[in-house]
């Protein structure tokens, strides 16, 4: 397409020297764009002079147009703003003055203003529209709405396209929106199902600039073009790191009132930098000109990411912000913003190709220079036999290796792909890229410019630009769909909910910030480098911090508990769980655990997998609590749950891991197949009378642990190890330790976490022993030890 | 034991201060050192050193002393050299003038020279031991026995010293024997057979003299007291790679007779390099004073090394040793030595702690500077958020992080060890180390001096004098164990073996070698970063080397052969696999493979697991050939194989994973039990019409197949998918896939390697379709295709 797009554009300039070349050609039809919010600052700047440029790339060819700007100023007022931008536009740079004067008068007379308000405008546009391609003689082939409007004005203005300005039958619609697309996952859900009731996904184009940038836009080409040299480096095999980079020297002086609802992760990580990041991690469909290929790729990408947690972002705020936001937003000084303007965040992706890979996203505004970058960092896989006094640093495979997408400003000053000498020659298509001169002295990433083999574009070009032809050619992999817009916001939702209440560190901002805001990595951890060095937001001490709490320990139903937040509860059990492992390998040779499924025991499983290699995996036996009767595959499944959060990521021998027998024969969870006595046996024959080392159970809001539900014939007493249950909610078959079973264990954790639970905490600290009524009330190990681990929000509420 | 060493010195000296002190302790028993080889290099040049040494530590505490020299000169000649190796005697550095003669007086007198030769003469010298003992009232501790002498000679005074000069009861005996302890796995396990006959194992203290380096020595009491600091570092969650290197100036001139039998791998790697390896990769034991703790936690490391390959070695060699050779050894113009001088080993070790982590492994003669260190290089896992202009060398985490056991030489000019300042700083005992002085302009792995926590010992002691000081304490831990011994040669020989017909890359010796001899790693893949420019040994182009073969296509018994060397084999079998695999989860969305045991498999199982990254394991299945009757964590289990070499590196879904349920009650292959319909049905359930993707099969040298014997009663016909056979071998009882069921795959390999199969080979490419008599022969899938893989051993003989 790249190559496509070069040859037109050439085709394009032979017909700009002959003359009448544009009327020579036959027309396909005719096409209107109509330009919304026409007067506003975005297409002053930049979508005015890309529509021109679609004309002057375009209309040559098959296609007439007619552009009409809108907005609601009067007619007269819009007229006149209009009529000085298309005076101010500007013409590719080897156009001669006379002929550039004469393209622009040409587009000048095809672009008018209109007032477009209530839906009588909008219908009247339309009748308009159809009015001259008739009188013409033209065939319409379609409209585009192009939205650079606010918004809250989205839906009224989708209301009035839909019932009174689609173009007739055989000529297509397509409508272009800006982001912001939302603040989270539901309200960006609620935008699009409401935009869903008046277009199809297939007509909405969602704009995300940067995937009109140049160098951002050559990314997969870059990866297609130089699939050979790249097939062995693209992977977690090779690279040591990916840094996307986006800084800022401006403040958002002027904007609080749109930064303090969006942020810097709002801003910029959510869409820019999580967009380079796919371009980077997806696969690379067979052919990148699919647009199909491409996107469904990158859904795929999406569903690899690894969750987000508290402990994956470091945050900041510059120190001016909060005066600025109290100014603009007429906040009293008693306001405290918590707003982060500055964000790092360590993305990992789990799949095979990029596992164990950190992937760090930054931004940050008043920042002490303005740069962007993708860097690609490969491991140092050689050994140089020499002292490195005697390195040649053109020769040496110990040097860095890296490759660079230089999306602009910076020190370098524009954009530009660098590949180090000592990894491979790129190939990048010569008619648009051109060798970067030298520039002595210069250095980036530790190297010198010229250590690189540097190309930078023979023309820049503005990213609307370019984005406006690809809606034009319906390259839609240059835009956001409605299922990746709602995947990025699936992935950044949980961290901006855990952040909520963050204090930001304070930052001076420019170089003053020092090293004040590095940061680093340890497993999926991230913190700032510089230990804090103060109250930083001296008015905010008295709200609770969660690290202001210590662990609590105290009792609940006569029985040790452990209380905290959400993460330090997960570690403090999961660092339980070894020690038990380990005295139980160390004292018997092997640990038999049993685990219930559920979404609490995810976070910890996940803790398990990547914070305790000390743990002894290779004598670890696995058993589960209880499991639905599903196919072990099926998503619902609680051992699939085990299997994809903790046994992926760890090295249990396949005979020590005992999922439940739900399906013996065909049918699941048959009383004749006897899967709970075969589970039972099992257990007796491999679990020293039949006592767990360790059992991990849960609590319904109902009061039930295991698959033990209240009201339960069976399970509750009795000689039976393993009973088949009914759960009041679906799937209801279940297989489930029996009460005897569980309170065999040498110990028993019971982990209720989230402030559902509160209400049956508070009810079942206060019960008897009443199994029949709540069975978590049966939990009382005969001989072993019962530990509860309540987060703060089930046990303080 | 570092501090109580430092004590023990200290009072010594406190001891020599005081007049009269050496007479006035009480004596716990005498001890006579025999120093066999008393008049030879080593001896003269650090042995009698290190008695003295000993004799000054040790006399004026609790025994007495005699040290005789001996060798097979003759008494007269052996007495001047011994005198003038007396004579020539350091004291320690602050002993006065006067004192230090007085010392040596004393030493002097308790040293005798003594030729020992026959069985008699060890007779008599044991006879005058114990006159002498009880005419001075004296109690006999023991006898030390230090043998410098050659190899060849150990045998015959071993048998002399353990008829005729062992101490009388209660007195012990220590036997001290240097390197060489052969030259292969073999030859070692003879030798130790050998001394085995004569000695103890405990009685023996094998010298390895890197064991005694101070910085070397170190490795473990640093480990220990900076626990808290190492804790979260010591791993491959933060080591990116460990270098071990020793490198030299000098060649082998004048040595090449030794040289040519053991090559830079059993002079350097085997020994010295392995040993540090091990020290810093074991689990550190809780108690590090415990040698049995050290050695049993070094052993378990060693078994924890991944299997060296041929291509986990780069090896190279001196331009000039051939000449020396041929000059030394007074061998032909046409002689060409394949001996490397020049060896780079990556070694990994399967654990959770080093799953991953490079170690390089490098030493060789004529190198560009002598120097030695143990260098840990940490990830850098830090994101400096300024650029990097503005870094603050000392403040940065964005610089490197490393900590460097600096062996000796070097620029540094000696032992020390060295901490990056932005990692921690170190704790090391103040007694015996201190600070070193800054040197400007000096720059040790890339970052200058000054960028370190650097410390050189107060003291520089030689090795052997402090080896000699652990003989006497009985720290087992400083010397290597017989297991030790072994274990080393079992990892190392395989690499020694399949180097045997290697041309080692030629250099030219000094800084002449450029970037010639730099290399790096790919997965386990070593190779020379500088591709070679000519054939490097002329002479040899008529000896087919490995690299001289394409992979070998033909037929047999009809069907397509491919034949290549073992490893080239390996990747071709390997690949196809994964294009079966990638096509089969294409068109059906699964991939149903059936793997054979034995040991071929086990470099495919390998190759799978660490160079196959594509292969689409989610939606494999992996099902048995055959099996044993044991049970599945049996080594010998084929599924133990499959486990421990593919299952742990690769992610297969529990349920993909389809062992033969050999024992399904409590008896292994009950009849009465039904595991082989069992296994039958399961394949009937989820494999369509029974037909494996991929069934791969090995060929036993009697023409079996997988555990379908000659005459064997079931499985050759009919309709059992799976079926109980009995092995001419044990284990006897066996479950097998039957040849019906093989013959409905879509694909069968057979691979066959070795030697060994050669005769076989020959043989059933010749006959017809005989089951009965050799069940290879039955092997023709009914619609699928077979294919033969044959290394050239097995093919061409």
């Amino acid at each position: 397409m790249k190559h496509a797009g070069a040859w037109n554009m050439l085709m394009a300039a032979v017909c700009m020297a002959l003359l009448g070349c544009l009327q020579a050609q036959e027309l396909q039809g005719h096409v209107s764009v109509i330009l919304l919010g026409a007067t506003g600052d975005l297409a002053r700047k930049y979508l005015w002079q890309g529509l021109f440029q679609l004309y002057l790339e375009e209309a040559g060819k098959s296609h007439s147009f007619r552009f009409h700007g809108t907005a609601l100023t009067s007619t007269k007022q819009g007229q006149e703003v209009i009529a000085k931008v298309l005076e101010s536009l500007s013409c590719p740079r080897d156009t001669a003055p006379g002929r550039c004067a004469e393209l622009k008068a040409q587009f000048q007379q095809l672009s008018e203003y209109r007032r477009l308000k209530t839906p009588e405008d909008y219908l009247a546009l339309s009748e308009d529209i159809e009015a001259r391609v008739q009188r013409e003689g033209l065939q319409e082939a379609g409209r585009i709405f192009y939205f650079s409007v606010p918004p809250f004005a989205y839906a009224e203005i989708a209301r009035s396209i839909n019932s009174s300005c689609r173009p007739g039958p055989g000529a297509w619609l397509r409508v272009v929106l800006e982001k912001p697309f939302g603040r989270d996952h539901r309200s960006a859900q609620q935008l699009a199902t409401e935009l869903g009731s008046f277009f199809q996904e297939e007509e909405m184009y969602r704009v995300d600039h940067y995937l009109g940038k140049q160098v951002v836009a050559q990314i997969l080409p870059f990866r297609d073009q130089n699939r050979k040299a790249l097939d062995g480096l693209w992977s977690r095999h090779r690279v040591e790191r990916v840094e996307i980079v986006m800084k800022e020297t401006v403040d958002a002086e002027g904007r609080t009132s749109f930064y303090e609802e969006y942020g810097v992760i709002g801003d910029v990580l959510q869409n820019h930098l999580t967009e380079i990041l796919m371009l980077v991690a997806m696969e690379l469909p067979l052919n990148i000109s699919s647009s199909e290929a491409v996107l469904g790729h990158k859904l795929q990408a999406f569903r690899a990411l690894r969750g987000l947690q508290r402990g994956s972002a470091v945050v900041g705020q510059y120190q001016a912000y909060r005066g600025q936001v109290r100014r603009e937003l007429q906040k009293p000084d008693s306001f405290h913003s918590l707003t982060p303007t500055f964000a790092g965040i360590l993305v990992h992706i789990d799949n095979l190709r990029w596992e164990g890979v950190p992937f760090i996203l930054m931004s940050g505004k008043a920042l002490d220079e303005r740069v962007g970058y993708v860097r690609i960092l490969f491991k140092d896989q050689a050994y140089c036999a020499q002292s490195e006094k005697r390195w040649v640093p053109a020769q040496s495979h110990c040097l860095p290796q890296q490759i660079i997408f230089y999306i602009g400003h910076g020190e370098l000053g524009g954009p530009a792909v660098l590949v180090s000498r000592n990894l491979f020659r790129p190939s990048l298509p010569s008619a648009g890229w051109k060798e970067v001169e030298g520039q002595p002295g210069l250095r980036l990433f530790g190297r010198p410019l010229s250590d690189y083999y540097a190309y930078s574009p023979v023309r820049e070009q503005d990213a609307y630009s370019i984005l406006i032809s690809h809606i034009f050619h319906r390259r839609k992999d240059s835009f956001i769909t409605m299922d990746n817009l709602l995947a990025s916001w699936v992935f950044w939702t949980p961290l901006l909910d855990s952040l909520a209440h963050e204090v930001p560190r304070l930052y001076p901002g420019g170089a003053e910030n020092g090293h004040l805001l590095d940061f680093e990595f340890s497993g999926s951890h991230l913190s700032f480098s510089q230990p804090p060095l103060e109250q930083l937001v001296p008015g905010l001490d008295s709200a609770p911090m969660p690290s202001d709490f210590q662990v609590l320990r105290a009792k609940y139903r006569d029985s040790p508990l452990i209380s905290a937040w959400p993460e330090e509860l997960i570690a403090r059990l999961a660092g339980d769980i070894e020690a038990a492992a380990v005295q139980a390998v160390r004292r018997f040779g092997q640990f038999h655990l049993a685990l219930s499924g559920g979404s609490s025991p995810v976070a910890l499983f996940q803790q398990l997998a990547t914070g305790h290699y000390g743990f002894p995996w290779a004598h670890t036996h696995l058993w589960l609590v209880d499991e639905r009767c599903v196919p072990l595959w099926d998503p619902e499944s609680n051992f699939q749950g085990l299997q994809a959060h903790l046994l992926q990521h760890v090295r249990v021998p396949h005979y020590n891991v005992h999922p439940m027998p739900v399906r013996r024969r065909q049918r699941l969870c048959a009383e004749e197949d006897q899967g709970a006595q075969a589970y039972a046996e099992e257990i007796s024959t491999l679990v020293t009378n039949g006592s767990f080392d360790l059992v991990l159970l849960g609590m319904g809001t109902d009061g039930h642990t295991a698959s033990l539900f209240p009201q339960s014939p069976v399970g509750l007493d009795g000689k039976q190890l393993v009973v088949l249950t009914t759960s009041p909610s679906g799937p209801h078959r279940r297989m489930s330790l029996s009460l005897p079973a569980i309170n065999r264990a040498r110990k028993v954790a019971v982990l209720v976490m989230g402030r559902m639970k509160r209400e049956i905490a508070m009810l079942v600290s206060r019960v008897g022993r009443e199994p029949k009524k709540w069975p978590i009330s049966g939990v009382l190990p005969d001989s072993g030890q019962l530990v509860w681990y309540m987060d703060y929000d089930a046990f303080l509420g």
